[in-house]
């Protein structure tokens, strides 16, 4: 295999040994694997010819990007069969088109250095997550990333126009179409886009680009419940409109943690309102100007106020200012990890029923799980909430963690009676690939397996994710 | 068969003979088909037995809706085989969650009726046609229609959440969900909307709606030429942000038509710039108020005046002028019409090379078939034109239509070479089918069949539209 790998790549881009074993492992070390060999590819024919040799020789391919995935997508199961697929080398700009508002992209590129090209060229890319730095645009569109900006902006998936994919039997489609209409024929791209690497691999893509935002306007919202925040965001999306380009939701108590352990952040509030059970973080992005943004937030936060939906706003007065709100709402997973490992769910529900649920889900947690502790947070304008399960005063990691399996089935049958999501944003991977078949029907998951045999009929790409076959 | 049917769905729903006939043959009477049946079902049980007893007997399925399509992908072919299923009776909306910001319809409702119970909500479903009194939802969905406010909104893939299907096996996919992010599997959503029947029957949808503007403007422009006008629109992009809902580019030769044929109208310049080469209708829509938009306008377009890059500009001070500006638009295919058939083409093109496809195109055209007379208008914020040849002075319609296949083909190959696409927003249905293979590559035609191999393996979804199997 080895030599076969290096006449396609070259031998200094086909890692053994411990150059390999960065690439065996997930970045939160939940999953290890083995593999023959990582091979870095150069450009599309070097990886459809990977793929050619490996269904030659009858060898699974995993592909991985940044390797920041959340649920094992781009590991390889331990069996030491697969060759995975970097595609750190596949990482040029191909091409803006400013007047298209375009950018064509290779797989490889990190998510920020997309961000800046497009920026150097006046243009806002607006995916954006905590792991642009170093998660790729390849693995963005293999797991429709989501983020901060889709309630604006949408997934990962809205904004693909085209792809550029080398599929199970190793032959290139060149789809990298820059067309905002295409009525021709079945859209292959949207089944490529959110695969996980199981349908083919994705090189390059032709992606969308928006006008950068004038001015931009943060500020902190301090609610009584979390009703009225969902009942706030809906007037929100009313007075803002597609202005209105982020609306984070976090529980006082989470909050409140961030800044007990991280002493140089504050809650913004002087007043009791920093003791307020729930806290929202708005952003309004403004195609006019600073006044003009400032003005409309006033309007719409003060309206708020005196019908007593909002018990308080501190608006972000400065640059700096502005980063230290999104630093608070940042350091929520950092706060996490300090104060140990929680059972972790990425859902999503309607957006009219997530009070209901996280009320619901809690009382249900504590009637079954006495004490344990609810971190909530996540992008209610999509309806994600990041739901964790962390140890209560007087519980360890241990013992929540020896509930792992029964708290997942609580809280994800709760989503499901919810009509919800139990991934919103994270994919399937290996974490949930065994928890899909209770919440997808029979059906769903037979029309899966029958597009996944048509197009990788002998299941070597990335096989053990997303659905067993 | 019929008793069969008549079980299924009551006999006084099971249409034979002249009851039959106007779904056998499309509006534009371009194609003809012949049918053993046109049902009605009334419910998506009903739907899933029908198929179920087509499949049994080894029976087409042709589903047809509000039957406005432009590609003759709702009309069976004329073997006699096929039963007509009609979504007639579909025609529920389930429900409307303004919380959500979700409107759940059966396949059957009428465009407008999706867009009128919205609005009773205080919402915006933005998809909008030339046939929204008559065509429906499910059509839009098996078509992706796309209309004048992709530019903001999308096509009608985008403003989908969630499906029902019923599969080519008559088994009901629920998949109506109401969320923003889901990201669980294959997106088997998309896959089935655009693909015109072939691979399963769409039978209901969760859409997104979004807030009603609080205030509309329109403008007739004039542009010295079409470059101008791409300029332009990257401006206001950059200037109206998401408040740009519309920008509906025309020849100048077109517009005069329009005029000339329709007396009540009128271009709506005093000046010399009613003679202008180019115009473009503008539509924005604000979150604010009038005199903001009014505001914004006049900052926009004044600056682009001062500039010289907009000749001029009128803008409509009353709804009344509004909507004889966009009646002036809207117009255009009834002139068309008038003036006698001509060689119709639903092209895209990435919105950079717009002004060099339609030169390039126009001069080939000439050199070809001189005196031809060009018809070009369309919705330029998407890049898609319907560029369209009419018969010169002199020539007559028959002369044209016989030159049709070369006309389409100079035409099409033209799109090819720009990477442009030959239905924007039309779809294939039985019209393109045969000119696909000249303009896909072999793996992507291969790819389609696949998936359609794999959804419908008997081929009794549709046949002979999209793709040849």
């Amino acid at each position: 295999m080895l030599e076969g790998l290096s006449n396609i790549v070259g031998q200094s881009n086909v890692l053994t040994g411990s150059a390999a074993q960065p690439y065996l492992v997930d970045w939160r070390g939940r999953y290890r694997g083995k593999a023959q060999a990582v091979v870095r590819p150069g450009n599309v024919e070097e990886v459809a010819a990977v793929v050619r040799y490996c269904v030659l020789n009858n060898v699974p391919v995993v592909t991985v990007g940044g390797n920041t995935g959340l649920c094992g997508g781009a590991t390889p199961d331990d069996s030491g069969r697969a060759v995975v697929l970097s595609t750190a080398r596949l990482n040029k700009i191909r091409s803006i088109d400013t007047d298209n508002d375009t950018i064509t992209v290779e797989a490889g590129c990190i998510l920020q250095s997309v961000q800046d090209a497009a920026r150097e060229a006046g243009r806002l890319f607006p995916l954006s997550l905590a792991a642009e730095g170093s998660c790729t645009i390849g693995g963005n569109l293999a797991t429709n990333a989501g983020g901060t900006q889709v309630l604006r902006y949408g997934n990962t998936r809205e904004l693909t126009l085209g792809l550029e994919v080398v599929t199970a039997e190793g032959e290139i489609w060149n789809g990298l179409r820059g067309l905002r209409k295409d009525n021709t024929g079945y859209d292959l791209r949207d089944l490529f886009v959110g695969s996980e690497g199981t349908l083919g691999i994705i090189t390059a893509a032709t992606l969308k680009l928006y006008p950068l935002p004038v001015a931009q306007r943060t500020a902190m919202l301090a609610f009584a419940s979390l009703e009225d925040s969902v009942t706030f965001l809906s007037r929100a999306r009313q007075g803002f409109g597609a202005a209105l380009t982020g609306f984070e939701v976090m529980a006082g108590s989470v909050l409140q943690a961030v800044v007990r352990l991280f002493t140089d952040q504050r809650i913004p509030f002087e007043n009791e309102s920093a003791n307020s059970p729930w806290f929202a973080l708005l952003e309004l992005s403004d195609s006019e100007s600073a006044e003009h943004a400032q003005a409309r937030f006033e309007h719409v936060l003060g309206q708020a106020i005196e019908d007593g939906l909002l018990l308080d706003a501190a608006i972000a007065q400065s640059v700096a200012q502005s980063k230290a709100f999104w630093h608070l709402r940042e350091s929520i997973p950092l706060a996490e990890a300090e104060l140990g490992k929680s059972v972790k769910h990425d859902v999503s529900i309607p957006i009219s029923q997530i009070a209901e649920f996280v009320a619901v889900t809690n009382k249900a947690l504590q009637a079954e799980f006495p004490g344990v502790h609810n971190v909530v947070f996540g992008h209610l304008g999509d309806g994600n909430l990041h739901y964790n399960v962390a140890p209560g005063a007087g519980q360890t990691e241990g013992e929540i963690l020896s509930l792992q399996s029964q708290i997942y089935q609580l809280v994800h049958d709760s989503v499901a009676s919810f009509n919800g999501s139990i991934s919103a944003e994270h994919g399937i991977g290996q974490l949930k690939v065994n928890e899909l078949p209770r919440y997808k029907s029979e059906l769903e998951l037979k029309l899966m397996r029958q597009i996944k045999q048509a197009l990788d009929p002998k299941g070597l790409l990335n096989p053990g994710k997303v659905v067993n076959v």
